[in-house]
């Protein structure tokens, strides 16, 4: 089975390591529009693809071996101290150095997946950095007043509330895909969209124009999995149904099979059901968060739940 | 053959890069007293080991095929423009987030050595980074006056006149071998010293009490390579003969069995022999140098002197 991920930070962290105890097939697609940390300081510094979310998306795919486990552990590994290397994750500047060699985003990241030992597959949804915008309401004393914001971290952490999130490639108006990461998404049996920050990790594959339209048009089963609270900034205070209106403001034509949320998060089932029947989709819920560790799904409960859901009859599962 | 070669920057890729020509068995032990460019930015902010010189015996033993060559690259690359970056060169800073993370310097290398299929090892004179001084005359209006100057850079760029060199590691007075590299020159057939800069890359290693002792014990044979050109700064106006005299001041118990030296870059080949006869070597003159690239030596050309000489019998190469 071959299966795509798109999304970016932890939340793609967490469908890449349910993953790959489904298959070896995975092919992360991979967020590009970070412009904070170490990510966005690169991006400045170099005029480079922010490296960041891939980085992460290699770390959860590398090999369970020594090889593989070291390697991601240096790629992870942040400098210490407060000189001029502080706060950058080594594997962001190995990926900085591949790309001033090989010029090619897709062959870099190919190589870094040798080094890890990745089986699967780690591409960026498009090969130029992005840029974001967003319309935020509630910023000023008017609460109808829409501001403009710009970049992922003003995005991400906007005490206002976000209404609709837009892309931009620097230098062009319509941002470009990465012509694999499209053909992935075409050739797949099986679509995760999400968990992650949802205005800035997830709906931004959805502003891709040639990304959009292979996900319309894919003839994989396409599966929503939500987040386990609200990210604080950009969607505090929005309840799962939330969640699936604005995916499905920012994607009208989109269909999807099933939405997958943690039972203990969803305070309204059936406001959920009737927002996934909007959506075309059936409503899975079970327990995938990580007792632990609040906010975090578990990697095994997560594959347990999608491969579950995945040897359902097809009638059951749609 | 078990081969060892001592030194640093050019001086020990040149002779790295013949070496490998004759025997897969080629370990480098590499000077770490640099405190210039990279090296020095790194060991200034992280305190560690001052890791091009390393870089550099790493690139020159890399595998010949395509993913050695392309590590290879990768490691020697610099990121350009005049951010925080700049000038950084890529190997560098993987050495250094692989020593956060591994700890042993020693572990460090032998990982990067698989990552760029190198057959040989790579390995420090010395775990800890140390710090030279040098005694130069030449640097007051009193000619004989003598100041003591410190740091690598410093001394290589005198425009003094170097009399002795002195190493110290950082917090204690005698600088510890790093034991793999001893117990290399013990186990060694032939070990090769020098060409580079005279006092900063090439005498260090006899300034470390355990090398220098494993130098003089050693079986093997011990070459001394000598360089086309004398260094601008540290031995501006340097005879070859000079050179050996230098060495002898530093190395007084140590006996080599061959000076090897280009033919063209020998004026006085008499003074050369008598030099070499001191240090009880033979002194073999060769068309060594690189035609295009004055002041370089040729590798293979350097390989094929190597070779014939240790072809010889034992009593004529002795």
């Amino acid at each position: 089975m071959r299966a795509v991920a798109l999304g970016g930070g932890h939340g793609l962290q967490a469908t890449l390591a349910a993953l790959r105890r489904i298959t070896p097939a995975v092919t992360a697609v991979v967020t590009v529009a970070d412009d904070g940390g170490s990510s966005g300081r690169l991006r400045r510094e170099l005029g480079m693809l922010p490296p960041g979310d891939l980085r992460q998306a290699l770390a959860a795919l590398a090999a369970e071996d020594d090889g593989g486990q070291l390697w991601a552990q240096v790629f992870q590994h942040r400098f210490a101290g407060t000189g001029a290397l502080a706060g950058h994750a080594v594997g962001n500047l190995v990926l900085a150095g591949l790309l001033d060699v090989l010029g090619d985003p897709v062959a870099v990241l190919d190589h870094a997946c040798a080094l890890l030992g990745v089986r699967g597959r780690v591409l960026p949804m498009s090969t130029s950095p992005l840029e974001m915008e967003a319309d935020v309401l509630g910023l000023d004393s008017d609460p109808d007043a829409v501001r403009t914001i710009r970049g992922q971290v003003a995005i991400a952490s906007t005490p206002g509330r976000v209404k609709e999130v837009r892309l931009s490639a620097v230098g062009t108006e319509v941002p470009k895909a990465c012509p694999e990461a499209v053909q992935a998404v075409l050739d797949a049996d099986l679509v995760l969209l999400g968990p992650g920050s949802w205005f800035t990790s997830v709906l931004p594959h959805l502003l891709v124009p040639e990304l959009h339209e292979a996900l319309v048009r894919t003839t994989a089963r396409r599966v929503v999995v939500l987040n386990l609270v609200p990210q604080p900034g950009e969607t505090a205070g929005f309840s799962p149904e939330q969640h699936l209106d604005v995916l499905s403001q920012h994607a009208p034509r989109l269909r999807f099979d099933a939405v997958l949320a943690d039972a203990d998060s969803v305070p309204t089932p059936d406001r959920l059901r009737a927002a996934a029947q909007g959506l075309g989709a059936r409503t899975v819920l079970e327990q995938v968060a990580m007792p632990t560790l609040p906010g975090r799904h578990d990697p095994q409960a997560l594959a347990a739940s999608l491969r579950a859901a995945l040897e359902r009859r097809s009638d059951r599962w749609r």
